[in-house]
């Protein structure tokens, strides 16, 4: 929970008036019918304490990865699991590459950790490159990563990401690796770094149904990880009714639902290639990205205009290493992304 | 989540067979109607975050124990908000009446605090005397109490804890005051500590939805303290979205159900004389407790036995100052207590 007016984040319909909201990343199509059915029908099983150990859905997430079920550790979202491996680690140093999503941030300093930014550069697209294996030394001891990227959708290569795990190795730094938007990736299951992972391996996958199943509401994410000693002291920082029983039950509906993926990966791709088409067409700048997101830039004032038309985008000002120009949004429905398009199209004078 | 198969608590359902749980110590009647119908009703809404500020039930929450908003924070059950106020603090030493629940020493533990029991008298029926008082000194960072405690059922009289806040105040020592289960108490609003905190008191008050509405699968608790520092320090340890939007809409129409709550103390006031008086018939002592739950002593191997029938107890072995005699039961509906007396007349050889 936020006590203070800080809440840098996208998504927050609760304090805007808007008619669309492009500033969360998650599933156009929403929620799979199957999913809503299976959180309404938990509602009259909740006088029961949640499973403590998510059985179930652990078993099942382990069937999806090839791992087994104890290398599997579900959270009350993914942010959950973030926190609970800075605290678990409690590292000193950290590295960082930026702009990345916040909360790895927040994380590390809730725990006083030295924070060290990896400047990614906007003239490469912000892509990882081998630049920074060199900055992975036996002095950092963590690395935080996300592909694709939040905001700037650009994911890392299988190639980059076994040579970043290799030095990760070599130099005894702990690698979290958030994977939370590779399922809404074109080719997404291919890209994972689940099946490189080596028992005792010091990285931790992260992955989400949030974006990919549309439900940011009831809080569902995972870890894998090969490290059993590490998985044992996340579990040590937190209670053990942390994963709600309507979330285990909406992931246990939402694994069954890959129809509803196939077509989510369509949509994605489809107006996707549309938005960065109309796009350009404005004359606005916006990078490539593999994910459900797309990042505009050169585009100061946009977020503020877009919003007095009741379209929340996501101001990008508040992330390190970019600035007021910037902006996120996610890819919806074509009816939604060609309202924002003909939004655009006034705003920046071609109506 | 718990990895390994160490989860010490009531209410596991799902690693046994029970026909009958009496081991969870939540609400006979269940959950209310309304509470279930809002879970239901926000499953087509869950694709949007959940509000990070959770506004509309802090204010509902502000204006039932008349504090401010601000002086609210909610959490993903009581359980999670015990974990944010040890991360917070990181108490080197702390002090722990005993028998209480394990999540205070186990949030404790999980920052290296040093553990300092002060073990309540089973001669005293496990009362809180004045000997707690002295046992509060200037080198004790933190003092964790529950009222009613947990599991023995005995209240702190309002003269007493306010004693202890005193005493605190002097020390400078925090007090997590645990008064969970004081809704199912009779006469429980009289006795809260909450409108005794002066502004900037190093004292939270926890509550929870969990067992007065039936709720502990959907995971809501909150705390009432008046010292924002503190606030702002435990928002600092956990994700801006850890309160579902399913548990937030519970928890919104929970605080309507006056009637169901009145309904609810009036059947646990009827039962728990039934049960008090009938296992006493059998010659099992039991404790007296002021809460929804009654403490049974003397009775070695009666869970297993139980157990064998369908009926789960809560056996209090791995609280530290109690043994295999001790187990705790909960109050249930008239059926439900009716068929655990008859199984215990069996078990004890009444029958």
């Amino acid at each position: 929970m936020v006590l203070l007016n800080d809440y840098g984040h996208g998504g927050d319909v609760y304090r805007h008036r808007v008619r669309l909201d492009f500033s969360a990343n998650v599933n156009p199509l929403g929620t799979p019918p199957e999913v809503v059915r299976a959180i309404a029908d938990s509602a009259s099983r909740c006088a029961a304490y949640p499973d403590p150990y998510c059985t179930v859905l652990r078993q099942k997430l382990a069937a999806v990865h090839g791992v087994s079920s104890e290398q599997v550790v579900c959270g009350n979202g993914a942010a959950e699991l973030i926190f609970q491996f800075a605290l678990a680690l409690r590292p000193k140093r950290a590295l960082l590459p930026v702009p990345s999503f916040s909360e790895y941030d927040a994380a590390l300093q809730a725990v006083g950790c030295e924070v060290c930014d990896f400047p990614l550069r906007r003239e490469e697209g912000f892509a990882v490159t081998e630049a920074l294996l060199d900055a992975i030394t036996p002095e950092t001891e963590a690395l935080l990563l996300c592909t694709p990227n939040n905001p700037t959708g650009r994911s890392i290569a299988p190639e980059m990401l076994e040579k970043i795990l290799a030095r990760c190795r070599a130099a005894g730094t702990w690698l979290l690796l958030d994977e939370c938007f590779l399922d809404l990736t074109d080719k997404g299951a291919e890209k994972s770094i689940i099946p490189a992972l080596r028992d005792g391996d010091r990285c931790l996958v992260l992955r989400a149904f949030t974006k990919l199943y549309g439900m940011a509401g009831v809080r569902l994410g995972y870890v894998v990880c090969k490290n059993r000693e590490m998985l044992l002291e996340m579990c040590r920082t937190v209670q053990p009714w942390n994963v709600s029983a309507p979330a285990q039950a909406a992931g246990e509906a939402a694994l069954d639902c890959r129809e509803f993926v196939a077509r989510t990966l369509r949509l994605i791709a489809e107006e996707k290639d549309y938005l960065l088409r109309e796009i350009r067409a404005l004359g606005i700048r916006v990078l490539p990205g593999d994910a459900n997101f797309l990042m505009l830039s050169g585009v100061p004032g946009l977020c503020g205009k877009m919003l007095e038309k009741g379209i929340l985008l996501r101001s990008c000002a508040n992330y390190r290493g970019l600035d007021e120009g910037d902006c996120r949004i996610a890819v919806r429905t074509h009816p939604e992304n060609a309202e924002l398009i003909a939004a655009l199209r006034e705003v920046t004078g071609h109506a």
